[in-house]
């Protein structure tokens, strides 16, 4: 069994709703703007996990319908739009495996196509007409992007402390998550209570699955983004906090003097600074299961629970 | 007298909903992020012309409110997003003989912080509650962001027609006039007919607004920016419109060889675009002016009707 196979099960399970949901992102794949076309073709399907979890929820209280879809398309569409604009900041190459926008067709056209995203994701929320769906999805995309302002700010900054590196990444992309499993729960018409525990599984899969995309920037050679892009741009995340917390003073001097990849990984293996990652990620996964075994029981679950343990020790 | 006085005398006379305006507008000056802060307060007021047409409206029908306050922030707020990314994509140095965020804090930081205004102008339009506002205004954002995107993808392209042009200047430029008087008919609880009048007045004042912009851009020195510069960065205009259409070989080989802008601007009065881009101009004015006259009878006509007047003959 692998993470892709686990997505595959559950993709087959909501496969009617992730259609009409495609149907939806594919929308602008016949824009009559040529650039705005030639981007979302150009767009690596990825995971696409929070459409997968707005649709899964539904399916889980029963009652999946067409304002999932539209959650679905537009939790996707708002992820997209910060992505296009992460890549011309962090001038990644590759995302997925895949060209990234900005090397095909520049820097301007994937800033100008990252705002014709948000708007897109703007017009959608408006026509769904539901106060709280636009106000919990207004909040979601300006924490993520105060959430990106932030992590700008403190690029460099190796004394980053545990408390703002979590305010971070809770802004950049667990805000969405947690946003789209409550509203997933929402539109199914589940109780307050239950939107509560989609909510909590929500975010704290969100706060694990950041985590382990911080260690995997470590640790894998296979995720498709280039590994030590973290070290290389001065980006502070767990493993670096861990490791400066340890040993102040050879973390120090590392990061001061750029060293070497090679060198920077042996140093953080012997302050065990992917243990304890690893353990922060087991301790937010365990969190989210928890949440997760309090949402009623359907075949769904099973799936969604294995999903949920993949944060774990995913690769990609 | 100057547009400067008839500004002046229209902000005396809302003065108590500008300051509110202010008010929600310098709200991030003191945002706990510093980047964001740094570069509110880096802000160039200029003219907040959109502002300034949402609470006249308002006195217009002598209901300026609470909504109207609102309003005129989140358009200037949209309008700041879409400026900072501007700035980045022309790399601008200036703006209203300020420098431009990009060069003091750096692209990133701009294109974050103008992604920030647009999350923050969502999510002020989402607390709002009003149906009509959020969908008028996510349109306005969707329209904009589309005549950006068109205007970067026909740079360079010196046979575009008038009709894309028109459509390009009224979905970056008039489309946010246009919502902002009908919003300050609406907001004011003005008839559909009247309403009606005032999106067509924001409509054509917005239309005759760019194409004055447009023609700044060859004729003035003290525009702030730097004069030419559409001229140079191959930005297709009215003025080159007219001259292609009046001359293309000339114009042809003019815009091949990149000549001087000194040779430029001597060719392109000898075909009379200049005169032609200004008869434009007073065709839209006049448009404005008409739906002006069709609103009710104030004392803030008068200085609505000379602010309009001055769409004419600016110079700034």
């Amino acid at each position: 069994m692998t993470l892709s196979n686990t997505i595959e099960r559950l993709t087959e399970m909501v496969s009617i709703d992730w259609d009409a949901t495609q149907t939806i992102l594919n929308h602008d794949h016949q824009h009559k703007l040529q650039l705005i076309q030639a981007i979302c073709n150009q767009r690596s399907k990825g995971k696409q996990l929070r459409s997968l979890l707005v649709l899964s929820i539904g399916h889980l209280f029963h009652a999946c319908n067409e304002t999932h879809h539209q959650l679905a398309a537009i939790v996707e569409v708002i992820h997209y739009a910060t992505l296009l604009h992460d890549d011309v900041i962090d001038q990644a190459v590759k995302r997925h495996n895949k060209p990234t926008a900005w090397t095909t067709h520049g820097n301007k056209a994937s800033i100008l196509v990252g705002d014709y995203m948000f708007s897109r994701a703007f017009r959608w929320i408006s026509e769904l007409k539901d106060p709280i769906i636009i106000q919990s999805l207004a909040q979601a995309t300006q924490l993520i992007v105060e959430g990106e302002v932030e992590q700008h700010q403190v690029k460099g900054l190796l004394s980053l402390d545990e408390e703002t590196y979590f305010t971070i990444i809770h802004a950049k992309t667990a805000e969405l998550f947690r946003q789209t499993c409550m509203l997933g729960a929402y539109a199914a018409h589940a109780s307050p209570t239950l939107q509560q525990h989609a909510e909590a599984f929500g975010l704290n899969i969100g706060i694990a699955f950041q985590l382990q995309d911080d260690l995997l920037d470590y640790v894998s050679a296979d995720s498709g983004k280039s590994t030590g892009q973290d070290w290389s741009e001065g980006k502070v995340t767990y493993p670096l906090i861990v490791a400066y917390r340890k040993d102040p003073q050879t973390m120090k001097r590392f990061f001061k003097n750029k060293e070497s990849f090679d060198d920077v990984l042996h140093f953080l293996k012997t302050v065990n600074a992917f243990k304890d990652t690893q353990e922060k990620i087991n301790h937010y996964t365990d969190l989210a299961l928890d949440a997760l075994n309090q949402l009623p029981d359907h075949d769904i679950k099973q799936p969604l629970l294995e999903l949920t343990e993949w944060m774990r020790h995913r690769e990609y």
